[in-house]
């Protein structure tokens, strides 16, 4: 199989290495070959082409099975720049095609100290977010006139009902409950949404329970009530606040892994967390995320089932055995933690 | 004083029952006249009149020096239907130009154990969420049109000004730190809100230490570390989510109050949670938030400051004296914990 490597800015690089380094592991211990080709994303893009997203680039993710990606952005490239680290991530979602962004969040009992919310309160979470990721306010029209400023939010019944099918049929695979969120008391775009996840569930999963949320009470329920939530859909923007807010769950936000998923079995596979400038260069970041990430690229994009549930195994077992980063509480470095994996998988 | 009274649908006329028990309470004791008048919003508007926000109620608003909302909406008048019990809020918020929307939080330590949160998580939490309420998407073009919908969201440079200024000044006259949220790294009306935000502060409040958080590492935040924020001010959408997120800090959205601002010291005050029909007419509703938002009535529309800190103590009181309506954990009734609070007042 081939996989692209998007290291990135920031942290990217330091994380994506141990993930690649379990990958090659995997890979030893079961006898696959994986050809690894590393190409330039986001800020090191810009730096070197003027292009946060190179043909190159695309082209390398084309000809792969899978993108693993760390993480893009840094003060380097502001938010006013006219080319951003961010548009090279959300054009590769577009470009792909990865409508489907699945975003698990679980809860290792040992890990109970590092979140702020009560024990009790996350006990035995397990919960999947997939968000929309290639349409919504992200990708509308958006301009500048003078002193105002405009963005357009747009979804079609396609583009809500392709990601509802994604999210129902897990959802069929787990304890068939489906939250959809939206804001339908207020926006358009979710009164459409509310309409056609009512309608794919009842005609498409009649075995799947459907309920309704709107996000401001999702945000809510979500760190009052996590365990009760299964399957949740949604849209980008939603999706994006909502999965950060759930991250406090787990414990750390550099745990959590992401697969964005299109119609095929390409995916692109990336930790939730964000480049984390301040740290970048200094061993100190949390690799799980990504590792986790590693994992789910196994799964689904490369049908290996069981070398995805050892790689979980392995993270959980790092975790177990006191392998903790600073956002962790420990002070195990990113390295060392990459070790206590490989070193678990065996 | 004349205070327009709109108890809405749902808990609202409970929970707005007790409040204005409060208030009549406050004037008999320090020697005020409040002149209160009912008018009809929301679905029970629609029920009596076919619009959600009747003429008459607008003019009943217009006349009063500010109007005590309770809450509206329920499954009677879905999100489909043509006229919506929410359009009567949108349309009051817009028609009275009440752009900026005060969301306090704050933590009463008796009521640690109905937090989510660990207890050292939220210990000391003040924080103030600032809101902008009549524009962005909720106010921006909508449409369906076939397959398709569309939500428009827009921002002018004087729409963001305004608010960030209110927020600013109120950030001056407490530890003068302000946390402007927005998604600049995606939206062209965040980058707008960032430069404007930028600017006024600079310019207009150089003591106030101004920092800029995106929306989705702001929603981790604020359940992970609660205490570092002071002043918060955000879009109206994000503004949102956010709010109805930080409610778990206080133990239950039923406890918060708000305010929602224009330029002069009219207003209109409501409490942030919702209508919540599954329990109303039950007397099992939470009358705190109401009755503190009250409170905010008596400070920023009538000027009595010194009375809007005797019903804020009197909650505090009756809270402390175990007065715990269901949300609480305990089994104090709507009336009881009201009866409480005028109890308290002596
Ligand atoms: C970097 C940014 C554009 C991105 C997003 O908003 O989608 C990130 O926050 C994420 O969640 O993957
Ligand atoms: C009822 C609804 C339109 C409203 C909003 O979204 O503003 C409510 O959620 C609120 O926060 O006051």
């Amino acid at each position: 199989a081939r996989i692209a490597v998007l290291a990135g800015d920031g942290i990217g690089p330091e994380v994506t290495e141990q993930a690649v380094r379990v990958l090659e592991a995997v890979a030893a211990a079961r006898g696959h070959v994986f050809t690894l080709e590393d190409a330039l994303v986001g800020g090191a893009a810009i730096d070197a082409t003027g292009s946060a997203l190179p043909e190159e680039t695309l082209a390398a993710c084309r000809r792969s099975d899978a993108v693993l990606f760390g993480a893009i952005g840094g003060p380097k490239w502001g938010p006013s720049a006219k080319v951003r680290p961010e548009q090279g991530l959300l054009a590769l979602r577009k470009g792909l095609g990865l409508f489907a962004n699945l975003r698990p969040v679980t809860v290792n009992p040992r890990l109970a100290g590092a979140s702020p919310l009560k024990a009790e309160v996350i006990a035995g979470v397990d919960l999947l977010v997939v968000r929309e990721l290639t349409g919504g306010i992200y990708f509308g029209e958006k301009r500048r006139e003078g002193a105002s400023a405009f963005d357009a939010c747009t979804y079609t019944e396609d583009e809500v009902a392709r990601v509802v099918r994604v999210a129902a049929r897990l959802a069929r695979g787990r304890r068939r409950k489906l939250t959809s969120v939206d804001k339908a008391n207020v926006l358009e775009t979710s009164r459409l949404w509310r309409d056609v996840a009512t309608r794919v569930v009842k005609e498409e999963f009649p075995e799947v329970v459907l309920d309704h949320h709107l996000v401001d009470s999702c945000a809510m329920q979500l760190v009052r009530r996590p365990a009760d939530f299964d399957v949740v859909v949604t849209e980008n923007m939603f999706g994006d606040i909502l999965t950060d807010e759930a991250s406090v769950i787990a414990g750390s936000i550099g745990l959590l892994p992401s697969a964005s998923l299109g119609e095929g079995t390409f995916g692109l596979y990336e930790p939730i967390h964000g480049s984390a400038p301040d740290i970048a260069g200094r061993g100190l970041a949390d690799p799980y995320g990504t590792i986790a990430s590693a994992a789910m690229l196994l799964r689904h994009s490369l049908g290996l089932e069981r070398e995805a549930a050892l790689v979980e195994q392995a993270v959980a077992r790092a975790v177990d055995g006191g392998a903790l980063t600073a956002d962790l509480g420990g002070s195990t470095s990113t390295e060392a933690a990459g070790t206590a994996v490989v070193q678990a998988l065996e």
